[in-house]
């Protein structure tokens, strides 16, 4: 059985890519994958910084194999990937699951076998090595830095009519978020969207939050910055309330981060992520925060516990929700648990645990306080 | 004939997912076009934020058509979309060219008939509308003010022991880069890599560049930014020395952009791409810059002429190079001829330029200069 394996894409967009070649570029390249060696295929344009920085065996010119290509009758990518193929005498690949159906039918056409291959790619990188630990380890420690100069914006604001003011201005969403956009770019990170939500914006989990931020309600911090040194990713929730917050604000903080430590308690080797999905949820009802539709708006627990996470933000299959999951020794996880009611407000806390045979390690521990005075 | 679209992708990484629906997601998420109606299928996480921002007539449920769905016996994501397609009574569809060959071999096997939209899906938003084009035109404003910066920071540098010193250190490619990211951030703006790349560096195009800045060499300046606000892209370049410029490379220089000046001169609604890119490969050989393997490595002008740009920072299928491609009034293109010597060093010069039925317009005009004193 062949165990050729040949991805067509842009390593920007391509983790897979990425992992496999550790090369960066902005448009998409060849590669091929065979009897345990590995090949990239590339332009002029990228071809002496491949020779130079991919981790592959061989570098080949695409301008070369288009020539070839051309001289054999053949046209496109296509064409090309024939070309290559030809001289290794593979018939059947895999391919990543992404691949663009244009180029599988082509291939098909001119008598390849082409299959799925596994959904990452390259599986094991779900399974994060000692180094990778320690880069997630060191992305994790810079996110919860830029959650504590949150905190202490937020701590050094006044209160004022009604909203919040720092450094003699309303303080804005946008502002705190730049703050901390600032603060991670000096540190090597970049994060596309922060999340500074408060509000009635905080009960919605992917808005991002914009306007001037107000006292004695929730304030969701949703950090989740990506290295440029190493590509991997940290990501971690706080949720704050500038003042006082309400009874029912205090009760939902409580029972959320309840339900977080509770889920990081279960989680081990083995277990699957439907059991403890299905555990906060139980736990929710029980304690009375009900999901659904409430006033014509899905409310409550309206999303999964956590995602697998690594050098993209949301790595598959790795999840802890409705679908099916069994955890292994080696995997990270994000445990995410959170309550959205429009009148009460948003509240979710979020931590980054590396699974193990025996639990899981947090990564690494940071406070959780909803009230800054 | 029917006129269904279909698009099954993650906004974040599909700009033709974003340009039909202004809805930023991490995530996949399901779009259908019927009957000039646009249709998003949210899951609860997202569902609010869509039926508030999404440019869309209906957002839809995922969990009710996953429930349904299930409740038919299907399953995945294939089965939503066939239960989706049913209610519609759309039996032929058409979808991006990058859509994954598991999807469209599930919908193939179900008995739809799938084929290829244009490439890129919503080929229309490579004509810039009035709007488009002045936020281009802002984006490459802040892309100058960032060169700017560069060009004021190699102006205030020193030359000591054969590197260049700025604020009393030495000054490097990382620094530079640093200082242009975060002036970039504080306007709102985002670029994945700065190229500052110097000496050898500089004759590698994709070379982000790293280490210390010496002078009498080319340093190559490649600023490509991304607004928050609306998406699009800036894109430009200058080459610069710090001190004082060989006659070889200052030969090089006037002749790169001699080259660009004559492009652009030749640029307008009707002109082949290819006319204009080897137009220039013609005009570099009199000249005597070769283009071919010397010493080894790939020397000379080692790439296309100019790519288009928007949304997306390589955006097809508009191009100045090898490809055929006919220019249209509304068009928005690079023009970045550039020559790579390893001892003579890197030139590029980059500027957008609008496409007109009669020429084109820079988009907005920048100073040249390689020499700073």
């Amino acid at each position: 059985m062949s165990n050729a394996k040949l991805i067509y894409a842009a390593p920007e967009k391509n983790a897979d890519l990425f992992y496999a070649t550790h090369f960066w570029a902005p448009d998409a390249i060849l590669f091929l994958e065979y009897k345990n060696k590995k090949y990239l295929v590339l332009s002029d344009l990228e071809l002496e910084r491949g020779k130079k920085v991919a981790k592959v065996d061989k570098v080949l010119s695409l301008a070369t194999y288009a020539e070839k290509t051309v001289k054999q009758g053949g046209a496109g990518i296509v064409g090309v990937i024939d070309t290559l193929l030809k001289e290794f005498k593979i018939k059947k690949l895999h391919v990543p699951h992404e691949t663009s159906f244009i180029l599988v039918d082509g291939l098909r056409e001119k008598g390849y076998h082409v299959a799925p291959g596994e959904n990452p790619f390259y599986m094991e990188r779900t399974l994060k090595t000692p180094s990778e630990k320690k880069w997630m380890f060191e992305a994790q420690k810079v996110t919860f830095k830029a959650i504590a100069l949150a905190e202490k914006i937020l701590g050094e604001s006044a209160i004022r009519k009604g909203f919040l003011h720092w450094k003699g201005k309303i303080l804005t969403s946008e502002r705190v978020r730049f703050e901390l956009d600032r603060f991670l770019l000096e540190l090597g990170y970049r994060t596309p969207d922060i999340i500074i939500a408060g509000g009635l914006q905080a009960t919605d989990p992917h808005c991002i939050g914009s306007g001037p931020l107000k006292p004695n309600e929730s304030i969701i911090v949703d950090v989740f910055p990506r290295s440029d040194k190493t590509a991997f990713h940290g990501d971690a929730t706080r949720t704050f309330c500038k003042g006082k917050a309400s009874p029912e604000l205090k009760k939902m903080y409580a029972v959320v981060k309840a339900a977080q430590e509770m889920a990081i308690q279960k989680i081990k080797a083995g277990i699957n992520g439907t059991t403890i999905h299905e555990g906060i949820q139980k736990y929710f009802a029980a304690q009375n925060f009900q999901t659904g539709t409430i006033d014509g708006f899905k409310q409550g627990f309206i999303h999964g516990t956590g995602h697998g996470i690594g050098l993209e933000i949301h790595e598959e299959p790795v999840r802890i929700g409705s679908r099916e999951c069994i955890l292994k020794a080696g995997h990270m996880v994000t445990v995410e648990p959170g309550l959205y009611y429009r009148k009460q407000g948003g509240v979710r806390i979020e931590d980054i645990v590396f699974v193990t045979k025996s639990g899981c390690e947090i990564l690494p521990s940071y406070p959780k306080r909803l009230e800054i005075p």
